[in-house]
């Protein structure tokens, strides 16, 4: 297979993680990963989403990746705060067809599932496999960052098994 | 004050509605107006989030507008429902922000006290005041476009408002 480089994102209106990571013949590199934090971006709630949009632009310019996988989630405490999480969603995604890449959405226990076995491990176990897997030693990422990599990673086993088996 | 125009956007996951009103020495003009349908988009939401945002950025491109007002919602039906609108809107403002818009918030209440009076009005008696106001007699108009030119005279009204009193 082709290199390929993939951007997982962890949408979040006060912090949305990122993580670009690089597949060269089977083994996974890890380009660069952060968090975008949006708490002092302005007064309206749009402040915040532009801020999203512009520094998720950032990344995408830099980083050049080929395909993006963000986080689906289909629960929220309640409606506002799904709002609020759909909104920052929605940014995450725009930035992305900015960009013409093919976008995959990944439920929260799939990513977990594919990552550590079960789909109800805590995020400390999902941080320990995406450094394990990307084989970084140290490394102190916000949990944000350690999520949005272990989406860009889940994406990067269903390809290859989508190649795999021709589905 | 220097002519303006303002892109009012009514964002929905199955239709966003969008319309563009140019004001001239305190008259309103329309510019254009349009629904961007999204049911046929595809497979996955994000590829019908990312019709929404090719659509809004063709619709920016071609009608430069100056500033933008998206209406804002707090309520939704549940959890599901805010989370799909959610993305809907966050798209919209990510479209905006893209061209560099300033993106003001409005509640659909305020909106609708505006224009009607009243806070509580129809969407029927929302569209009949947008045509007054626009002095355009016949149009066909989805409500989601009504809606979205309601919001962009909304802005006028609230811009103007502002440069009276200096707030």
């Amino acid at each position: 297979m082709q290199p390929v480089t993939v951007i997982g994102i962890d949408p979040g209106s006060q912090r949305t993680g990122w993580g670009v990571v690089r597949e060269i013949s089977g083994v996974l590199h890890l380009v660069d990963c952060g968090v975008v934090r949006t708490a002092s971006a302005g007064r309206e709630f749009s402040d915040r989403l532009a801020r999203i949009y512009h520094e998720l632009a950032k990344v995408l310019t830099r980083c050049k990746p080929d395909e993006a996988a963000i986080e689906q989630v289909f629960t929220a405490k309640n409606a506002a705060s799904a709002l609020k999480l759909g909104q920052a969603r929605g940014v995450a995604v725009a930035a992305c067809a900015a960009c013409g890449l093919s976008i995959s959405d990944y439920e929260p226990t799939l990513v977990k599932k594919s990552l550590v076995g079960t789909g109800r491990a805590e995020k400390e176990q999902v941080a320990f496999m995406v450094k394990r897997l990307l084989n970084v030693r140290e490394a102190d990422w916000a949990l944000d960052t350690s999520d949005a990599l272990a989406v860009a990673v889940c994406h990067l086993t269903m390809r290859r098994f989508a190649a795999l088996t021709g589905h």
